[in-house]
């Protein structure tokens, strides 16, 4: 059975950020719904790359994701955090104990002013950590503590990209990704 | 004075190679067009993420650039190599001793094809080393020959890009961009 994964995105997401988690969890097969936050489905992303999204988060209510992605980047993280839609959908993925995950200015900017950072280890850009109620494991890359990931920038996307691969497909499905990429740094 | 940077994309280019290069430039400063080679400027690359070029490759045809940079993907480079306009560009590029530089599939698809790796140590992807005329430096994960620069996969398109960085810019721009994007493993 695939695994279905959502990846919101906004204007000014980052788009390093948001294309390689699209790119890789497809890669390992996952159907990826890539889904805007506004009523229009193109985006123009923080570096001015125009993606458009496969559909509106509105039309992703009912359905239900083994993975929800959050892509960074300012003030795209804050277009994420104020769309009801994606709150709505964020806080059943949590309450149902489903994997959910973060990266850049995501984890405090769209996870933690919802609370679902609450008694979870987590990273997020340099640029926030300050911000982070818990930041024993800021300095890591990629932190995964229970159902919840989160790491840090566009340069460390792969590395939380192959990460979600490595928890939904396995850790020999990542080791194939990364080679078929010339990724040499893990695995 | 700013520099220009063409970046073409074609149905079926590698997504996460493309949006590394024109993300990671445009940090650095560079005035950066995408340019679809077909007559839309929607493309859907290679793992179906969607994105919309500046302008078609038709209406770059008198500008002059400091940099073109080739995505890779299939058969989203011979999209770009059977392209009559980039052919044009990337000929005039090479002639008049401009910087142009390809990742993946390209260097062999793009480049080799239309003669512009000549006497030029190159690398790519891994799947198509066989086809390289000098396949000497294949193995590094970026090799820079004179106004050349060639690269290998998704995996190494940050370096890519920031050594191109490094080239237009200089080795400390370069650098804070890797780090500002937590990018840690070289500079």
């Amino acid at each position: 059975m695939t695994k279905k994964v959502l990846v919101p995105i906004a204007d000014d997401t980052e788009e390093l950020e948001a294309v390689s988690i699209i790119d890789i969890l497809r890669r390992a097969g996952a159907l990826v719904t890539v889904a805007s936050v506004h009523e229009r489905l193109q985006v123009t992303a923080s570096r001015g790359v125009k993606l458009v999204a496969d559909k509106s988060i509105k039309s992703c209510l009912d359905e239900t994701y083994d993975l929800i992605a959050l892509p960074g980047g300012m003030p795209g993280a804050e277009h994420l955090r104020d769309s009801r839609e994606l709150a709505a959908i964020l806080k059943r993925q949590v309450e149902q104990d489903g994997l959910y995950a973060a990266i850049c200015a995501a984890p405090v900017v769209v996870l933690q002013s919802h609370g679902l950072l609450e008694h979870r280890r987590a990273t997020c850009h340099p640029n926030f950590v300050q911000q982070l109620k818990d930041s024993t494991a800021a300095e890591s890359r990629v932190v995964v503590d229970g159902t919840c990931v989160t790491s840090r920038g566009p340069g460390t996307a792969i590395e939380f990209a192959l990460k979600l691969v490595e928890i939904l497909f396995g850790k020999q499905k990542a080791a194939e990704i990364a080679q078929a990429m010339v990724f040499a740094f893990i695995y």
